[in-house]
């Protein structure tokens, strides 16, 4: 048996202001700092003590790995990174208003970029203000690695390999793994732990800095379906916050 | 060839108090932090992108990686942390104050306690407030590797199969490597690097904040003996500050 903890980074400077992120790597916002450091709280007060973290390539996502371990005075545990855990891809949509998106496009073609399984936004312009072409963190990802966006099915498949391959070993080796990440590398990982099908995973939503703690079994599958968030009440309440989002 | 840069860690409270600190977790000052930042952009002015960061496993030196590479935009590059990067063990001086010791005991002990190879200061107590026999980061290190003080000798011991092990991998893979450690770890490295002798090593000073950076051969020695500051004159400045401390 062994314990996985879900982080999802707390509030971003461009989530407060209604813009889809995706790939771009804007920081957490005062809110999001203070997310974190109840995440590393909650985690302190339930005893739970990770050997490791595994984070995605995002400033968001790193500085509440930092700050919620500083929290929980476990600042020296061993550190993974890997692109795998980036959130989605949104394609052109990322640094649109999620609102002026919703009203321009309708709701349903807004929904259907959100929350449908397989549709991809429009993919990002090659000379977008937001590629990713020259950053040196992702030099070493051929082009056909590259996304220019992506729908859910996409991050399941890129997200996968780093589960099997880095995360289990961990898990395997008795460790404590915290995964500190975004809401759709998140929702990709949950949904083939509690083996989601492609249209249930639309209604699944993870809140901002309250960690998901999974036992698991042996065959890292998780003991109990769904885990078991550590302030179940707040989490209700965000993960409805979650869905009225650009309404 | 390949490139170490060494950043020693800014100002701690006990630091900014006079104490001693050695293995004890006490956090960056505001000024420290300050320190860090700087650090930071003085490796991007300087066009110089560590692809690696080593720390300790003390937040001071783990929190000027964080707040360096954040400043610098090289927040998502991997992480390795160790023991044996960390400051010397001060022993039974931990948590004194520097200038009442040296009233205490006088001028002589204090700079052979201070500065003198192989004379380390009286042990920790076991049941001392400043014992790491329960902190679950050493929960690994078996008793005969647990120090409970330590001379720049033993720091030298103990840091070197890190250096060997983990540092030289990483330059040999041809990485820049980032440092991010102690007054006295990286006095360690540095006398291994520029073969200074025993008695010489007394004589240097590291300053805070300022990233000292070697071009290295193929052998891994440097190019240059000493390497370059990245802020030459501030690094003077700092050099003559640190050789004051305890008056």
């Amino acid at each position: 048996m062994s314990t996985l903890v879900l982080l999802r980074h707390g509030e971003s400077v461009w989530n407060a202001e209604g813009l889809f992120t995706g790939w771009v790597d804007v920081d957490l916002s005062p809110k999001g700092e203070e997310e974190a450091r109840r995440g590393g709280r909650l985690l302190a007060e339930a005893g739970i003590r990770p050997d490791v973290v595994h984070t995605s390539l995002l400033k968001r996502a790193i500085r509440t790995a930092n700050i919620a371990l500083e929290e929980a005075g476990l600042h020296w545990i061993p550190v993974k990174r890997s692109w795998r855990l980036n959130e989605r891809h949104y394609g052109a949509l990322q640094g649109k208003n999620k609102a002026q998106t919703r009203a321009e496009f309708g709701d349903e073609q807004f929904m259907i970029w959100r929350r449908s399984y397989d549709t991809p936004p429009p993919p990002l312009a090659e000379d977008s203000e937001f590629s990713q072409h020259n950053d040196p963190r992702y030099a070493t990802l051929p082009p056909e690695l590259m996304p220019r966006t992506e729908c859910l099915a996409d991050v399941v498949r890129r997200m996968l390999p780093y589960w099997y391959d880095a995360i289990i070993p961990d898990l395997a080796a008795g460790r404590t793994v915290l995964v500190a990440a975004h809401g759709n590398s998140l929702r990709a990982l949950v949904k083939h732990l509690d083996n989601i099908d492609d249209k249930s995973i639309a209604g699944l939503n993870i809140p901002t800095g309250i960690p998901l703690v999974y036992e698991l079994n042996d065959d890292f599958t998780p003991r109990k379906t769904g885990g078991e968030y550590l302030d179940p009440e707040a989490a209700k309440e965000a993960i409805e916050a979650v869905k009225n989002q650009g309404k």
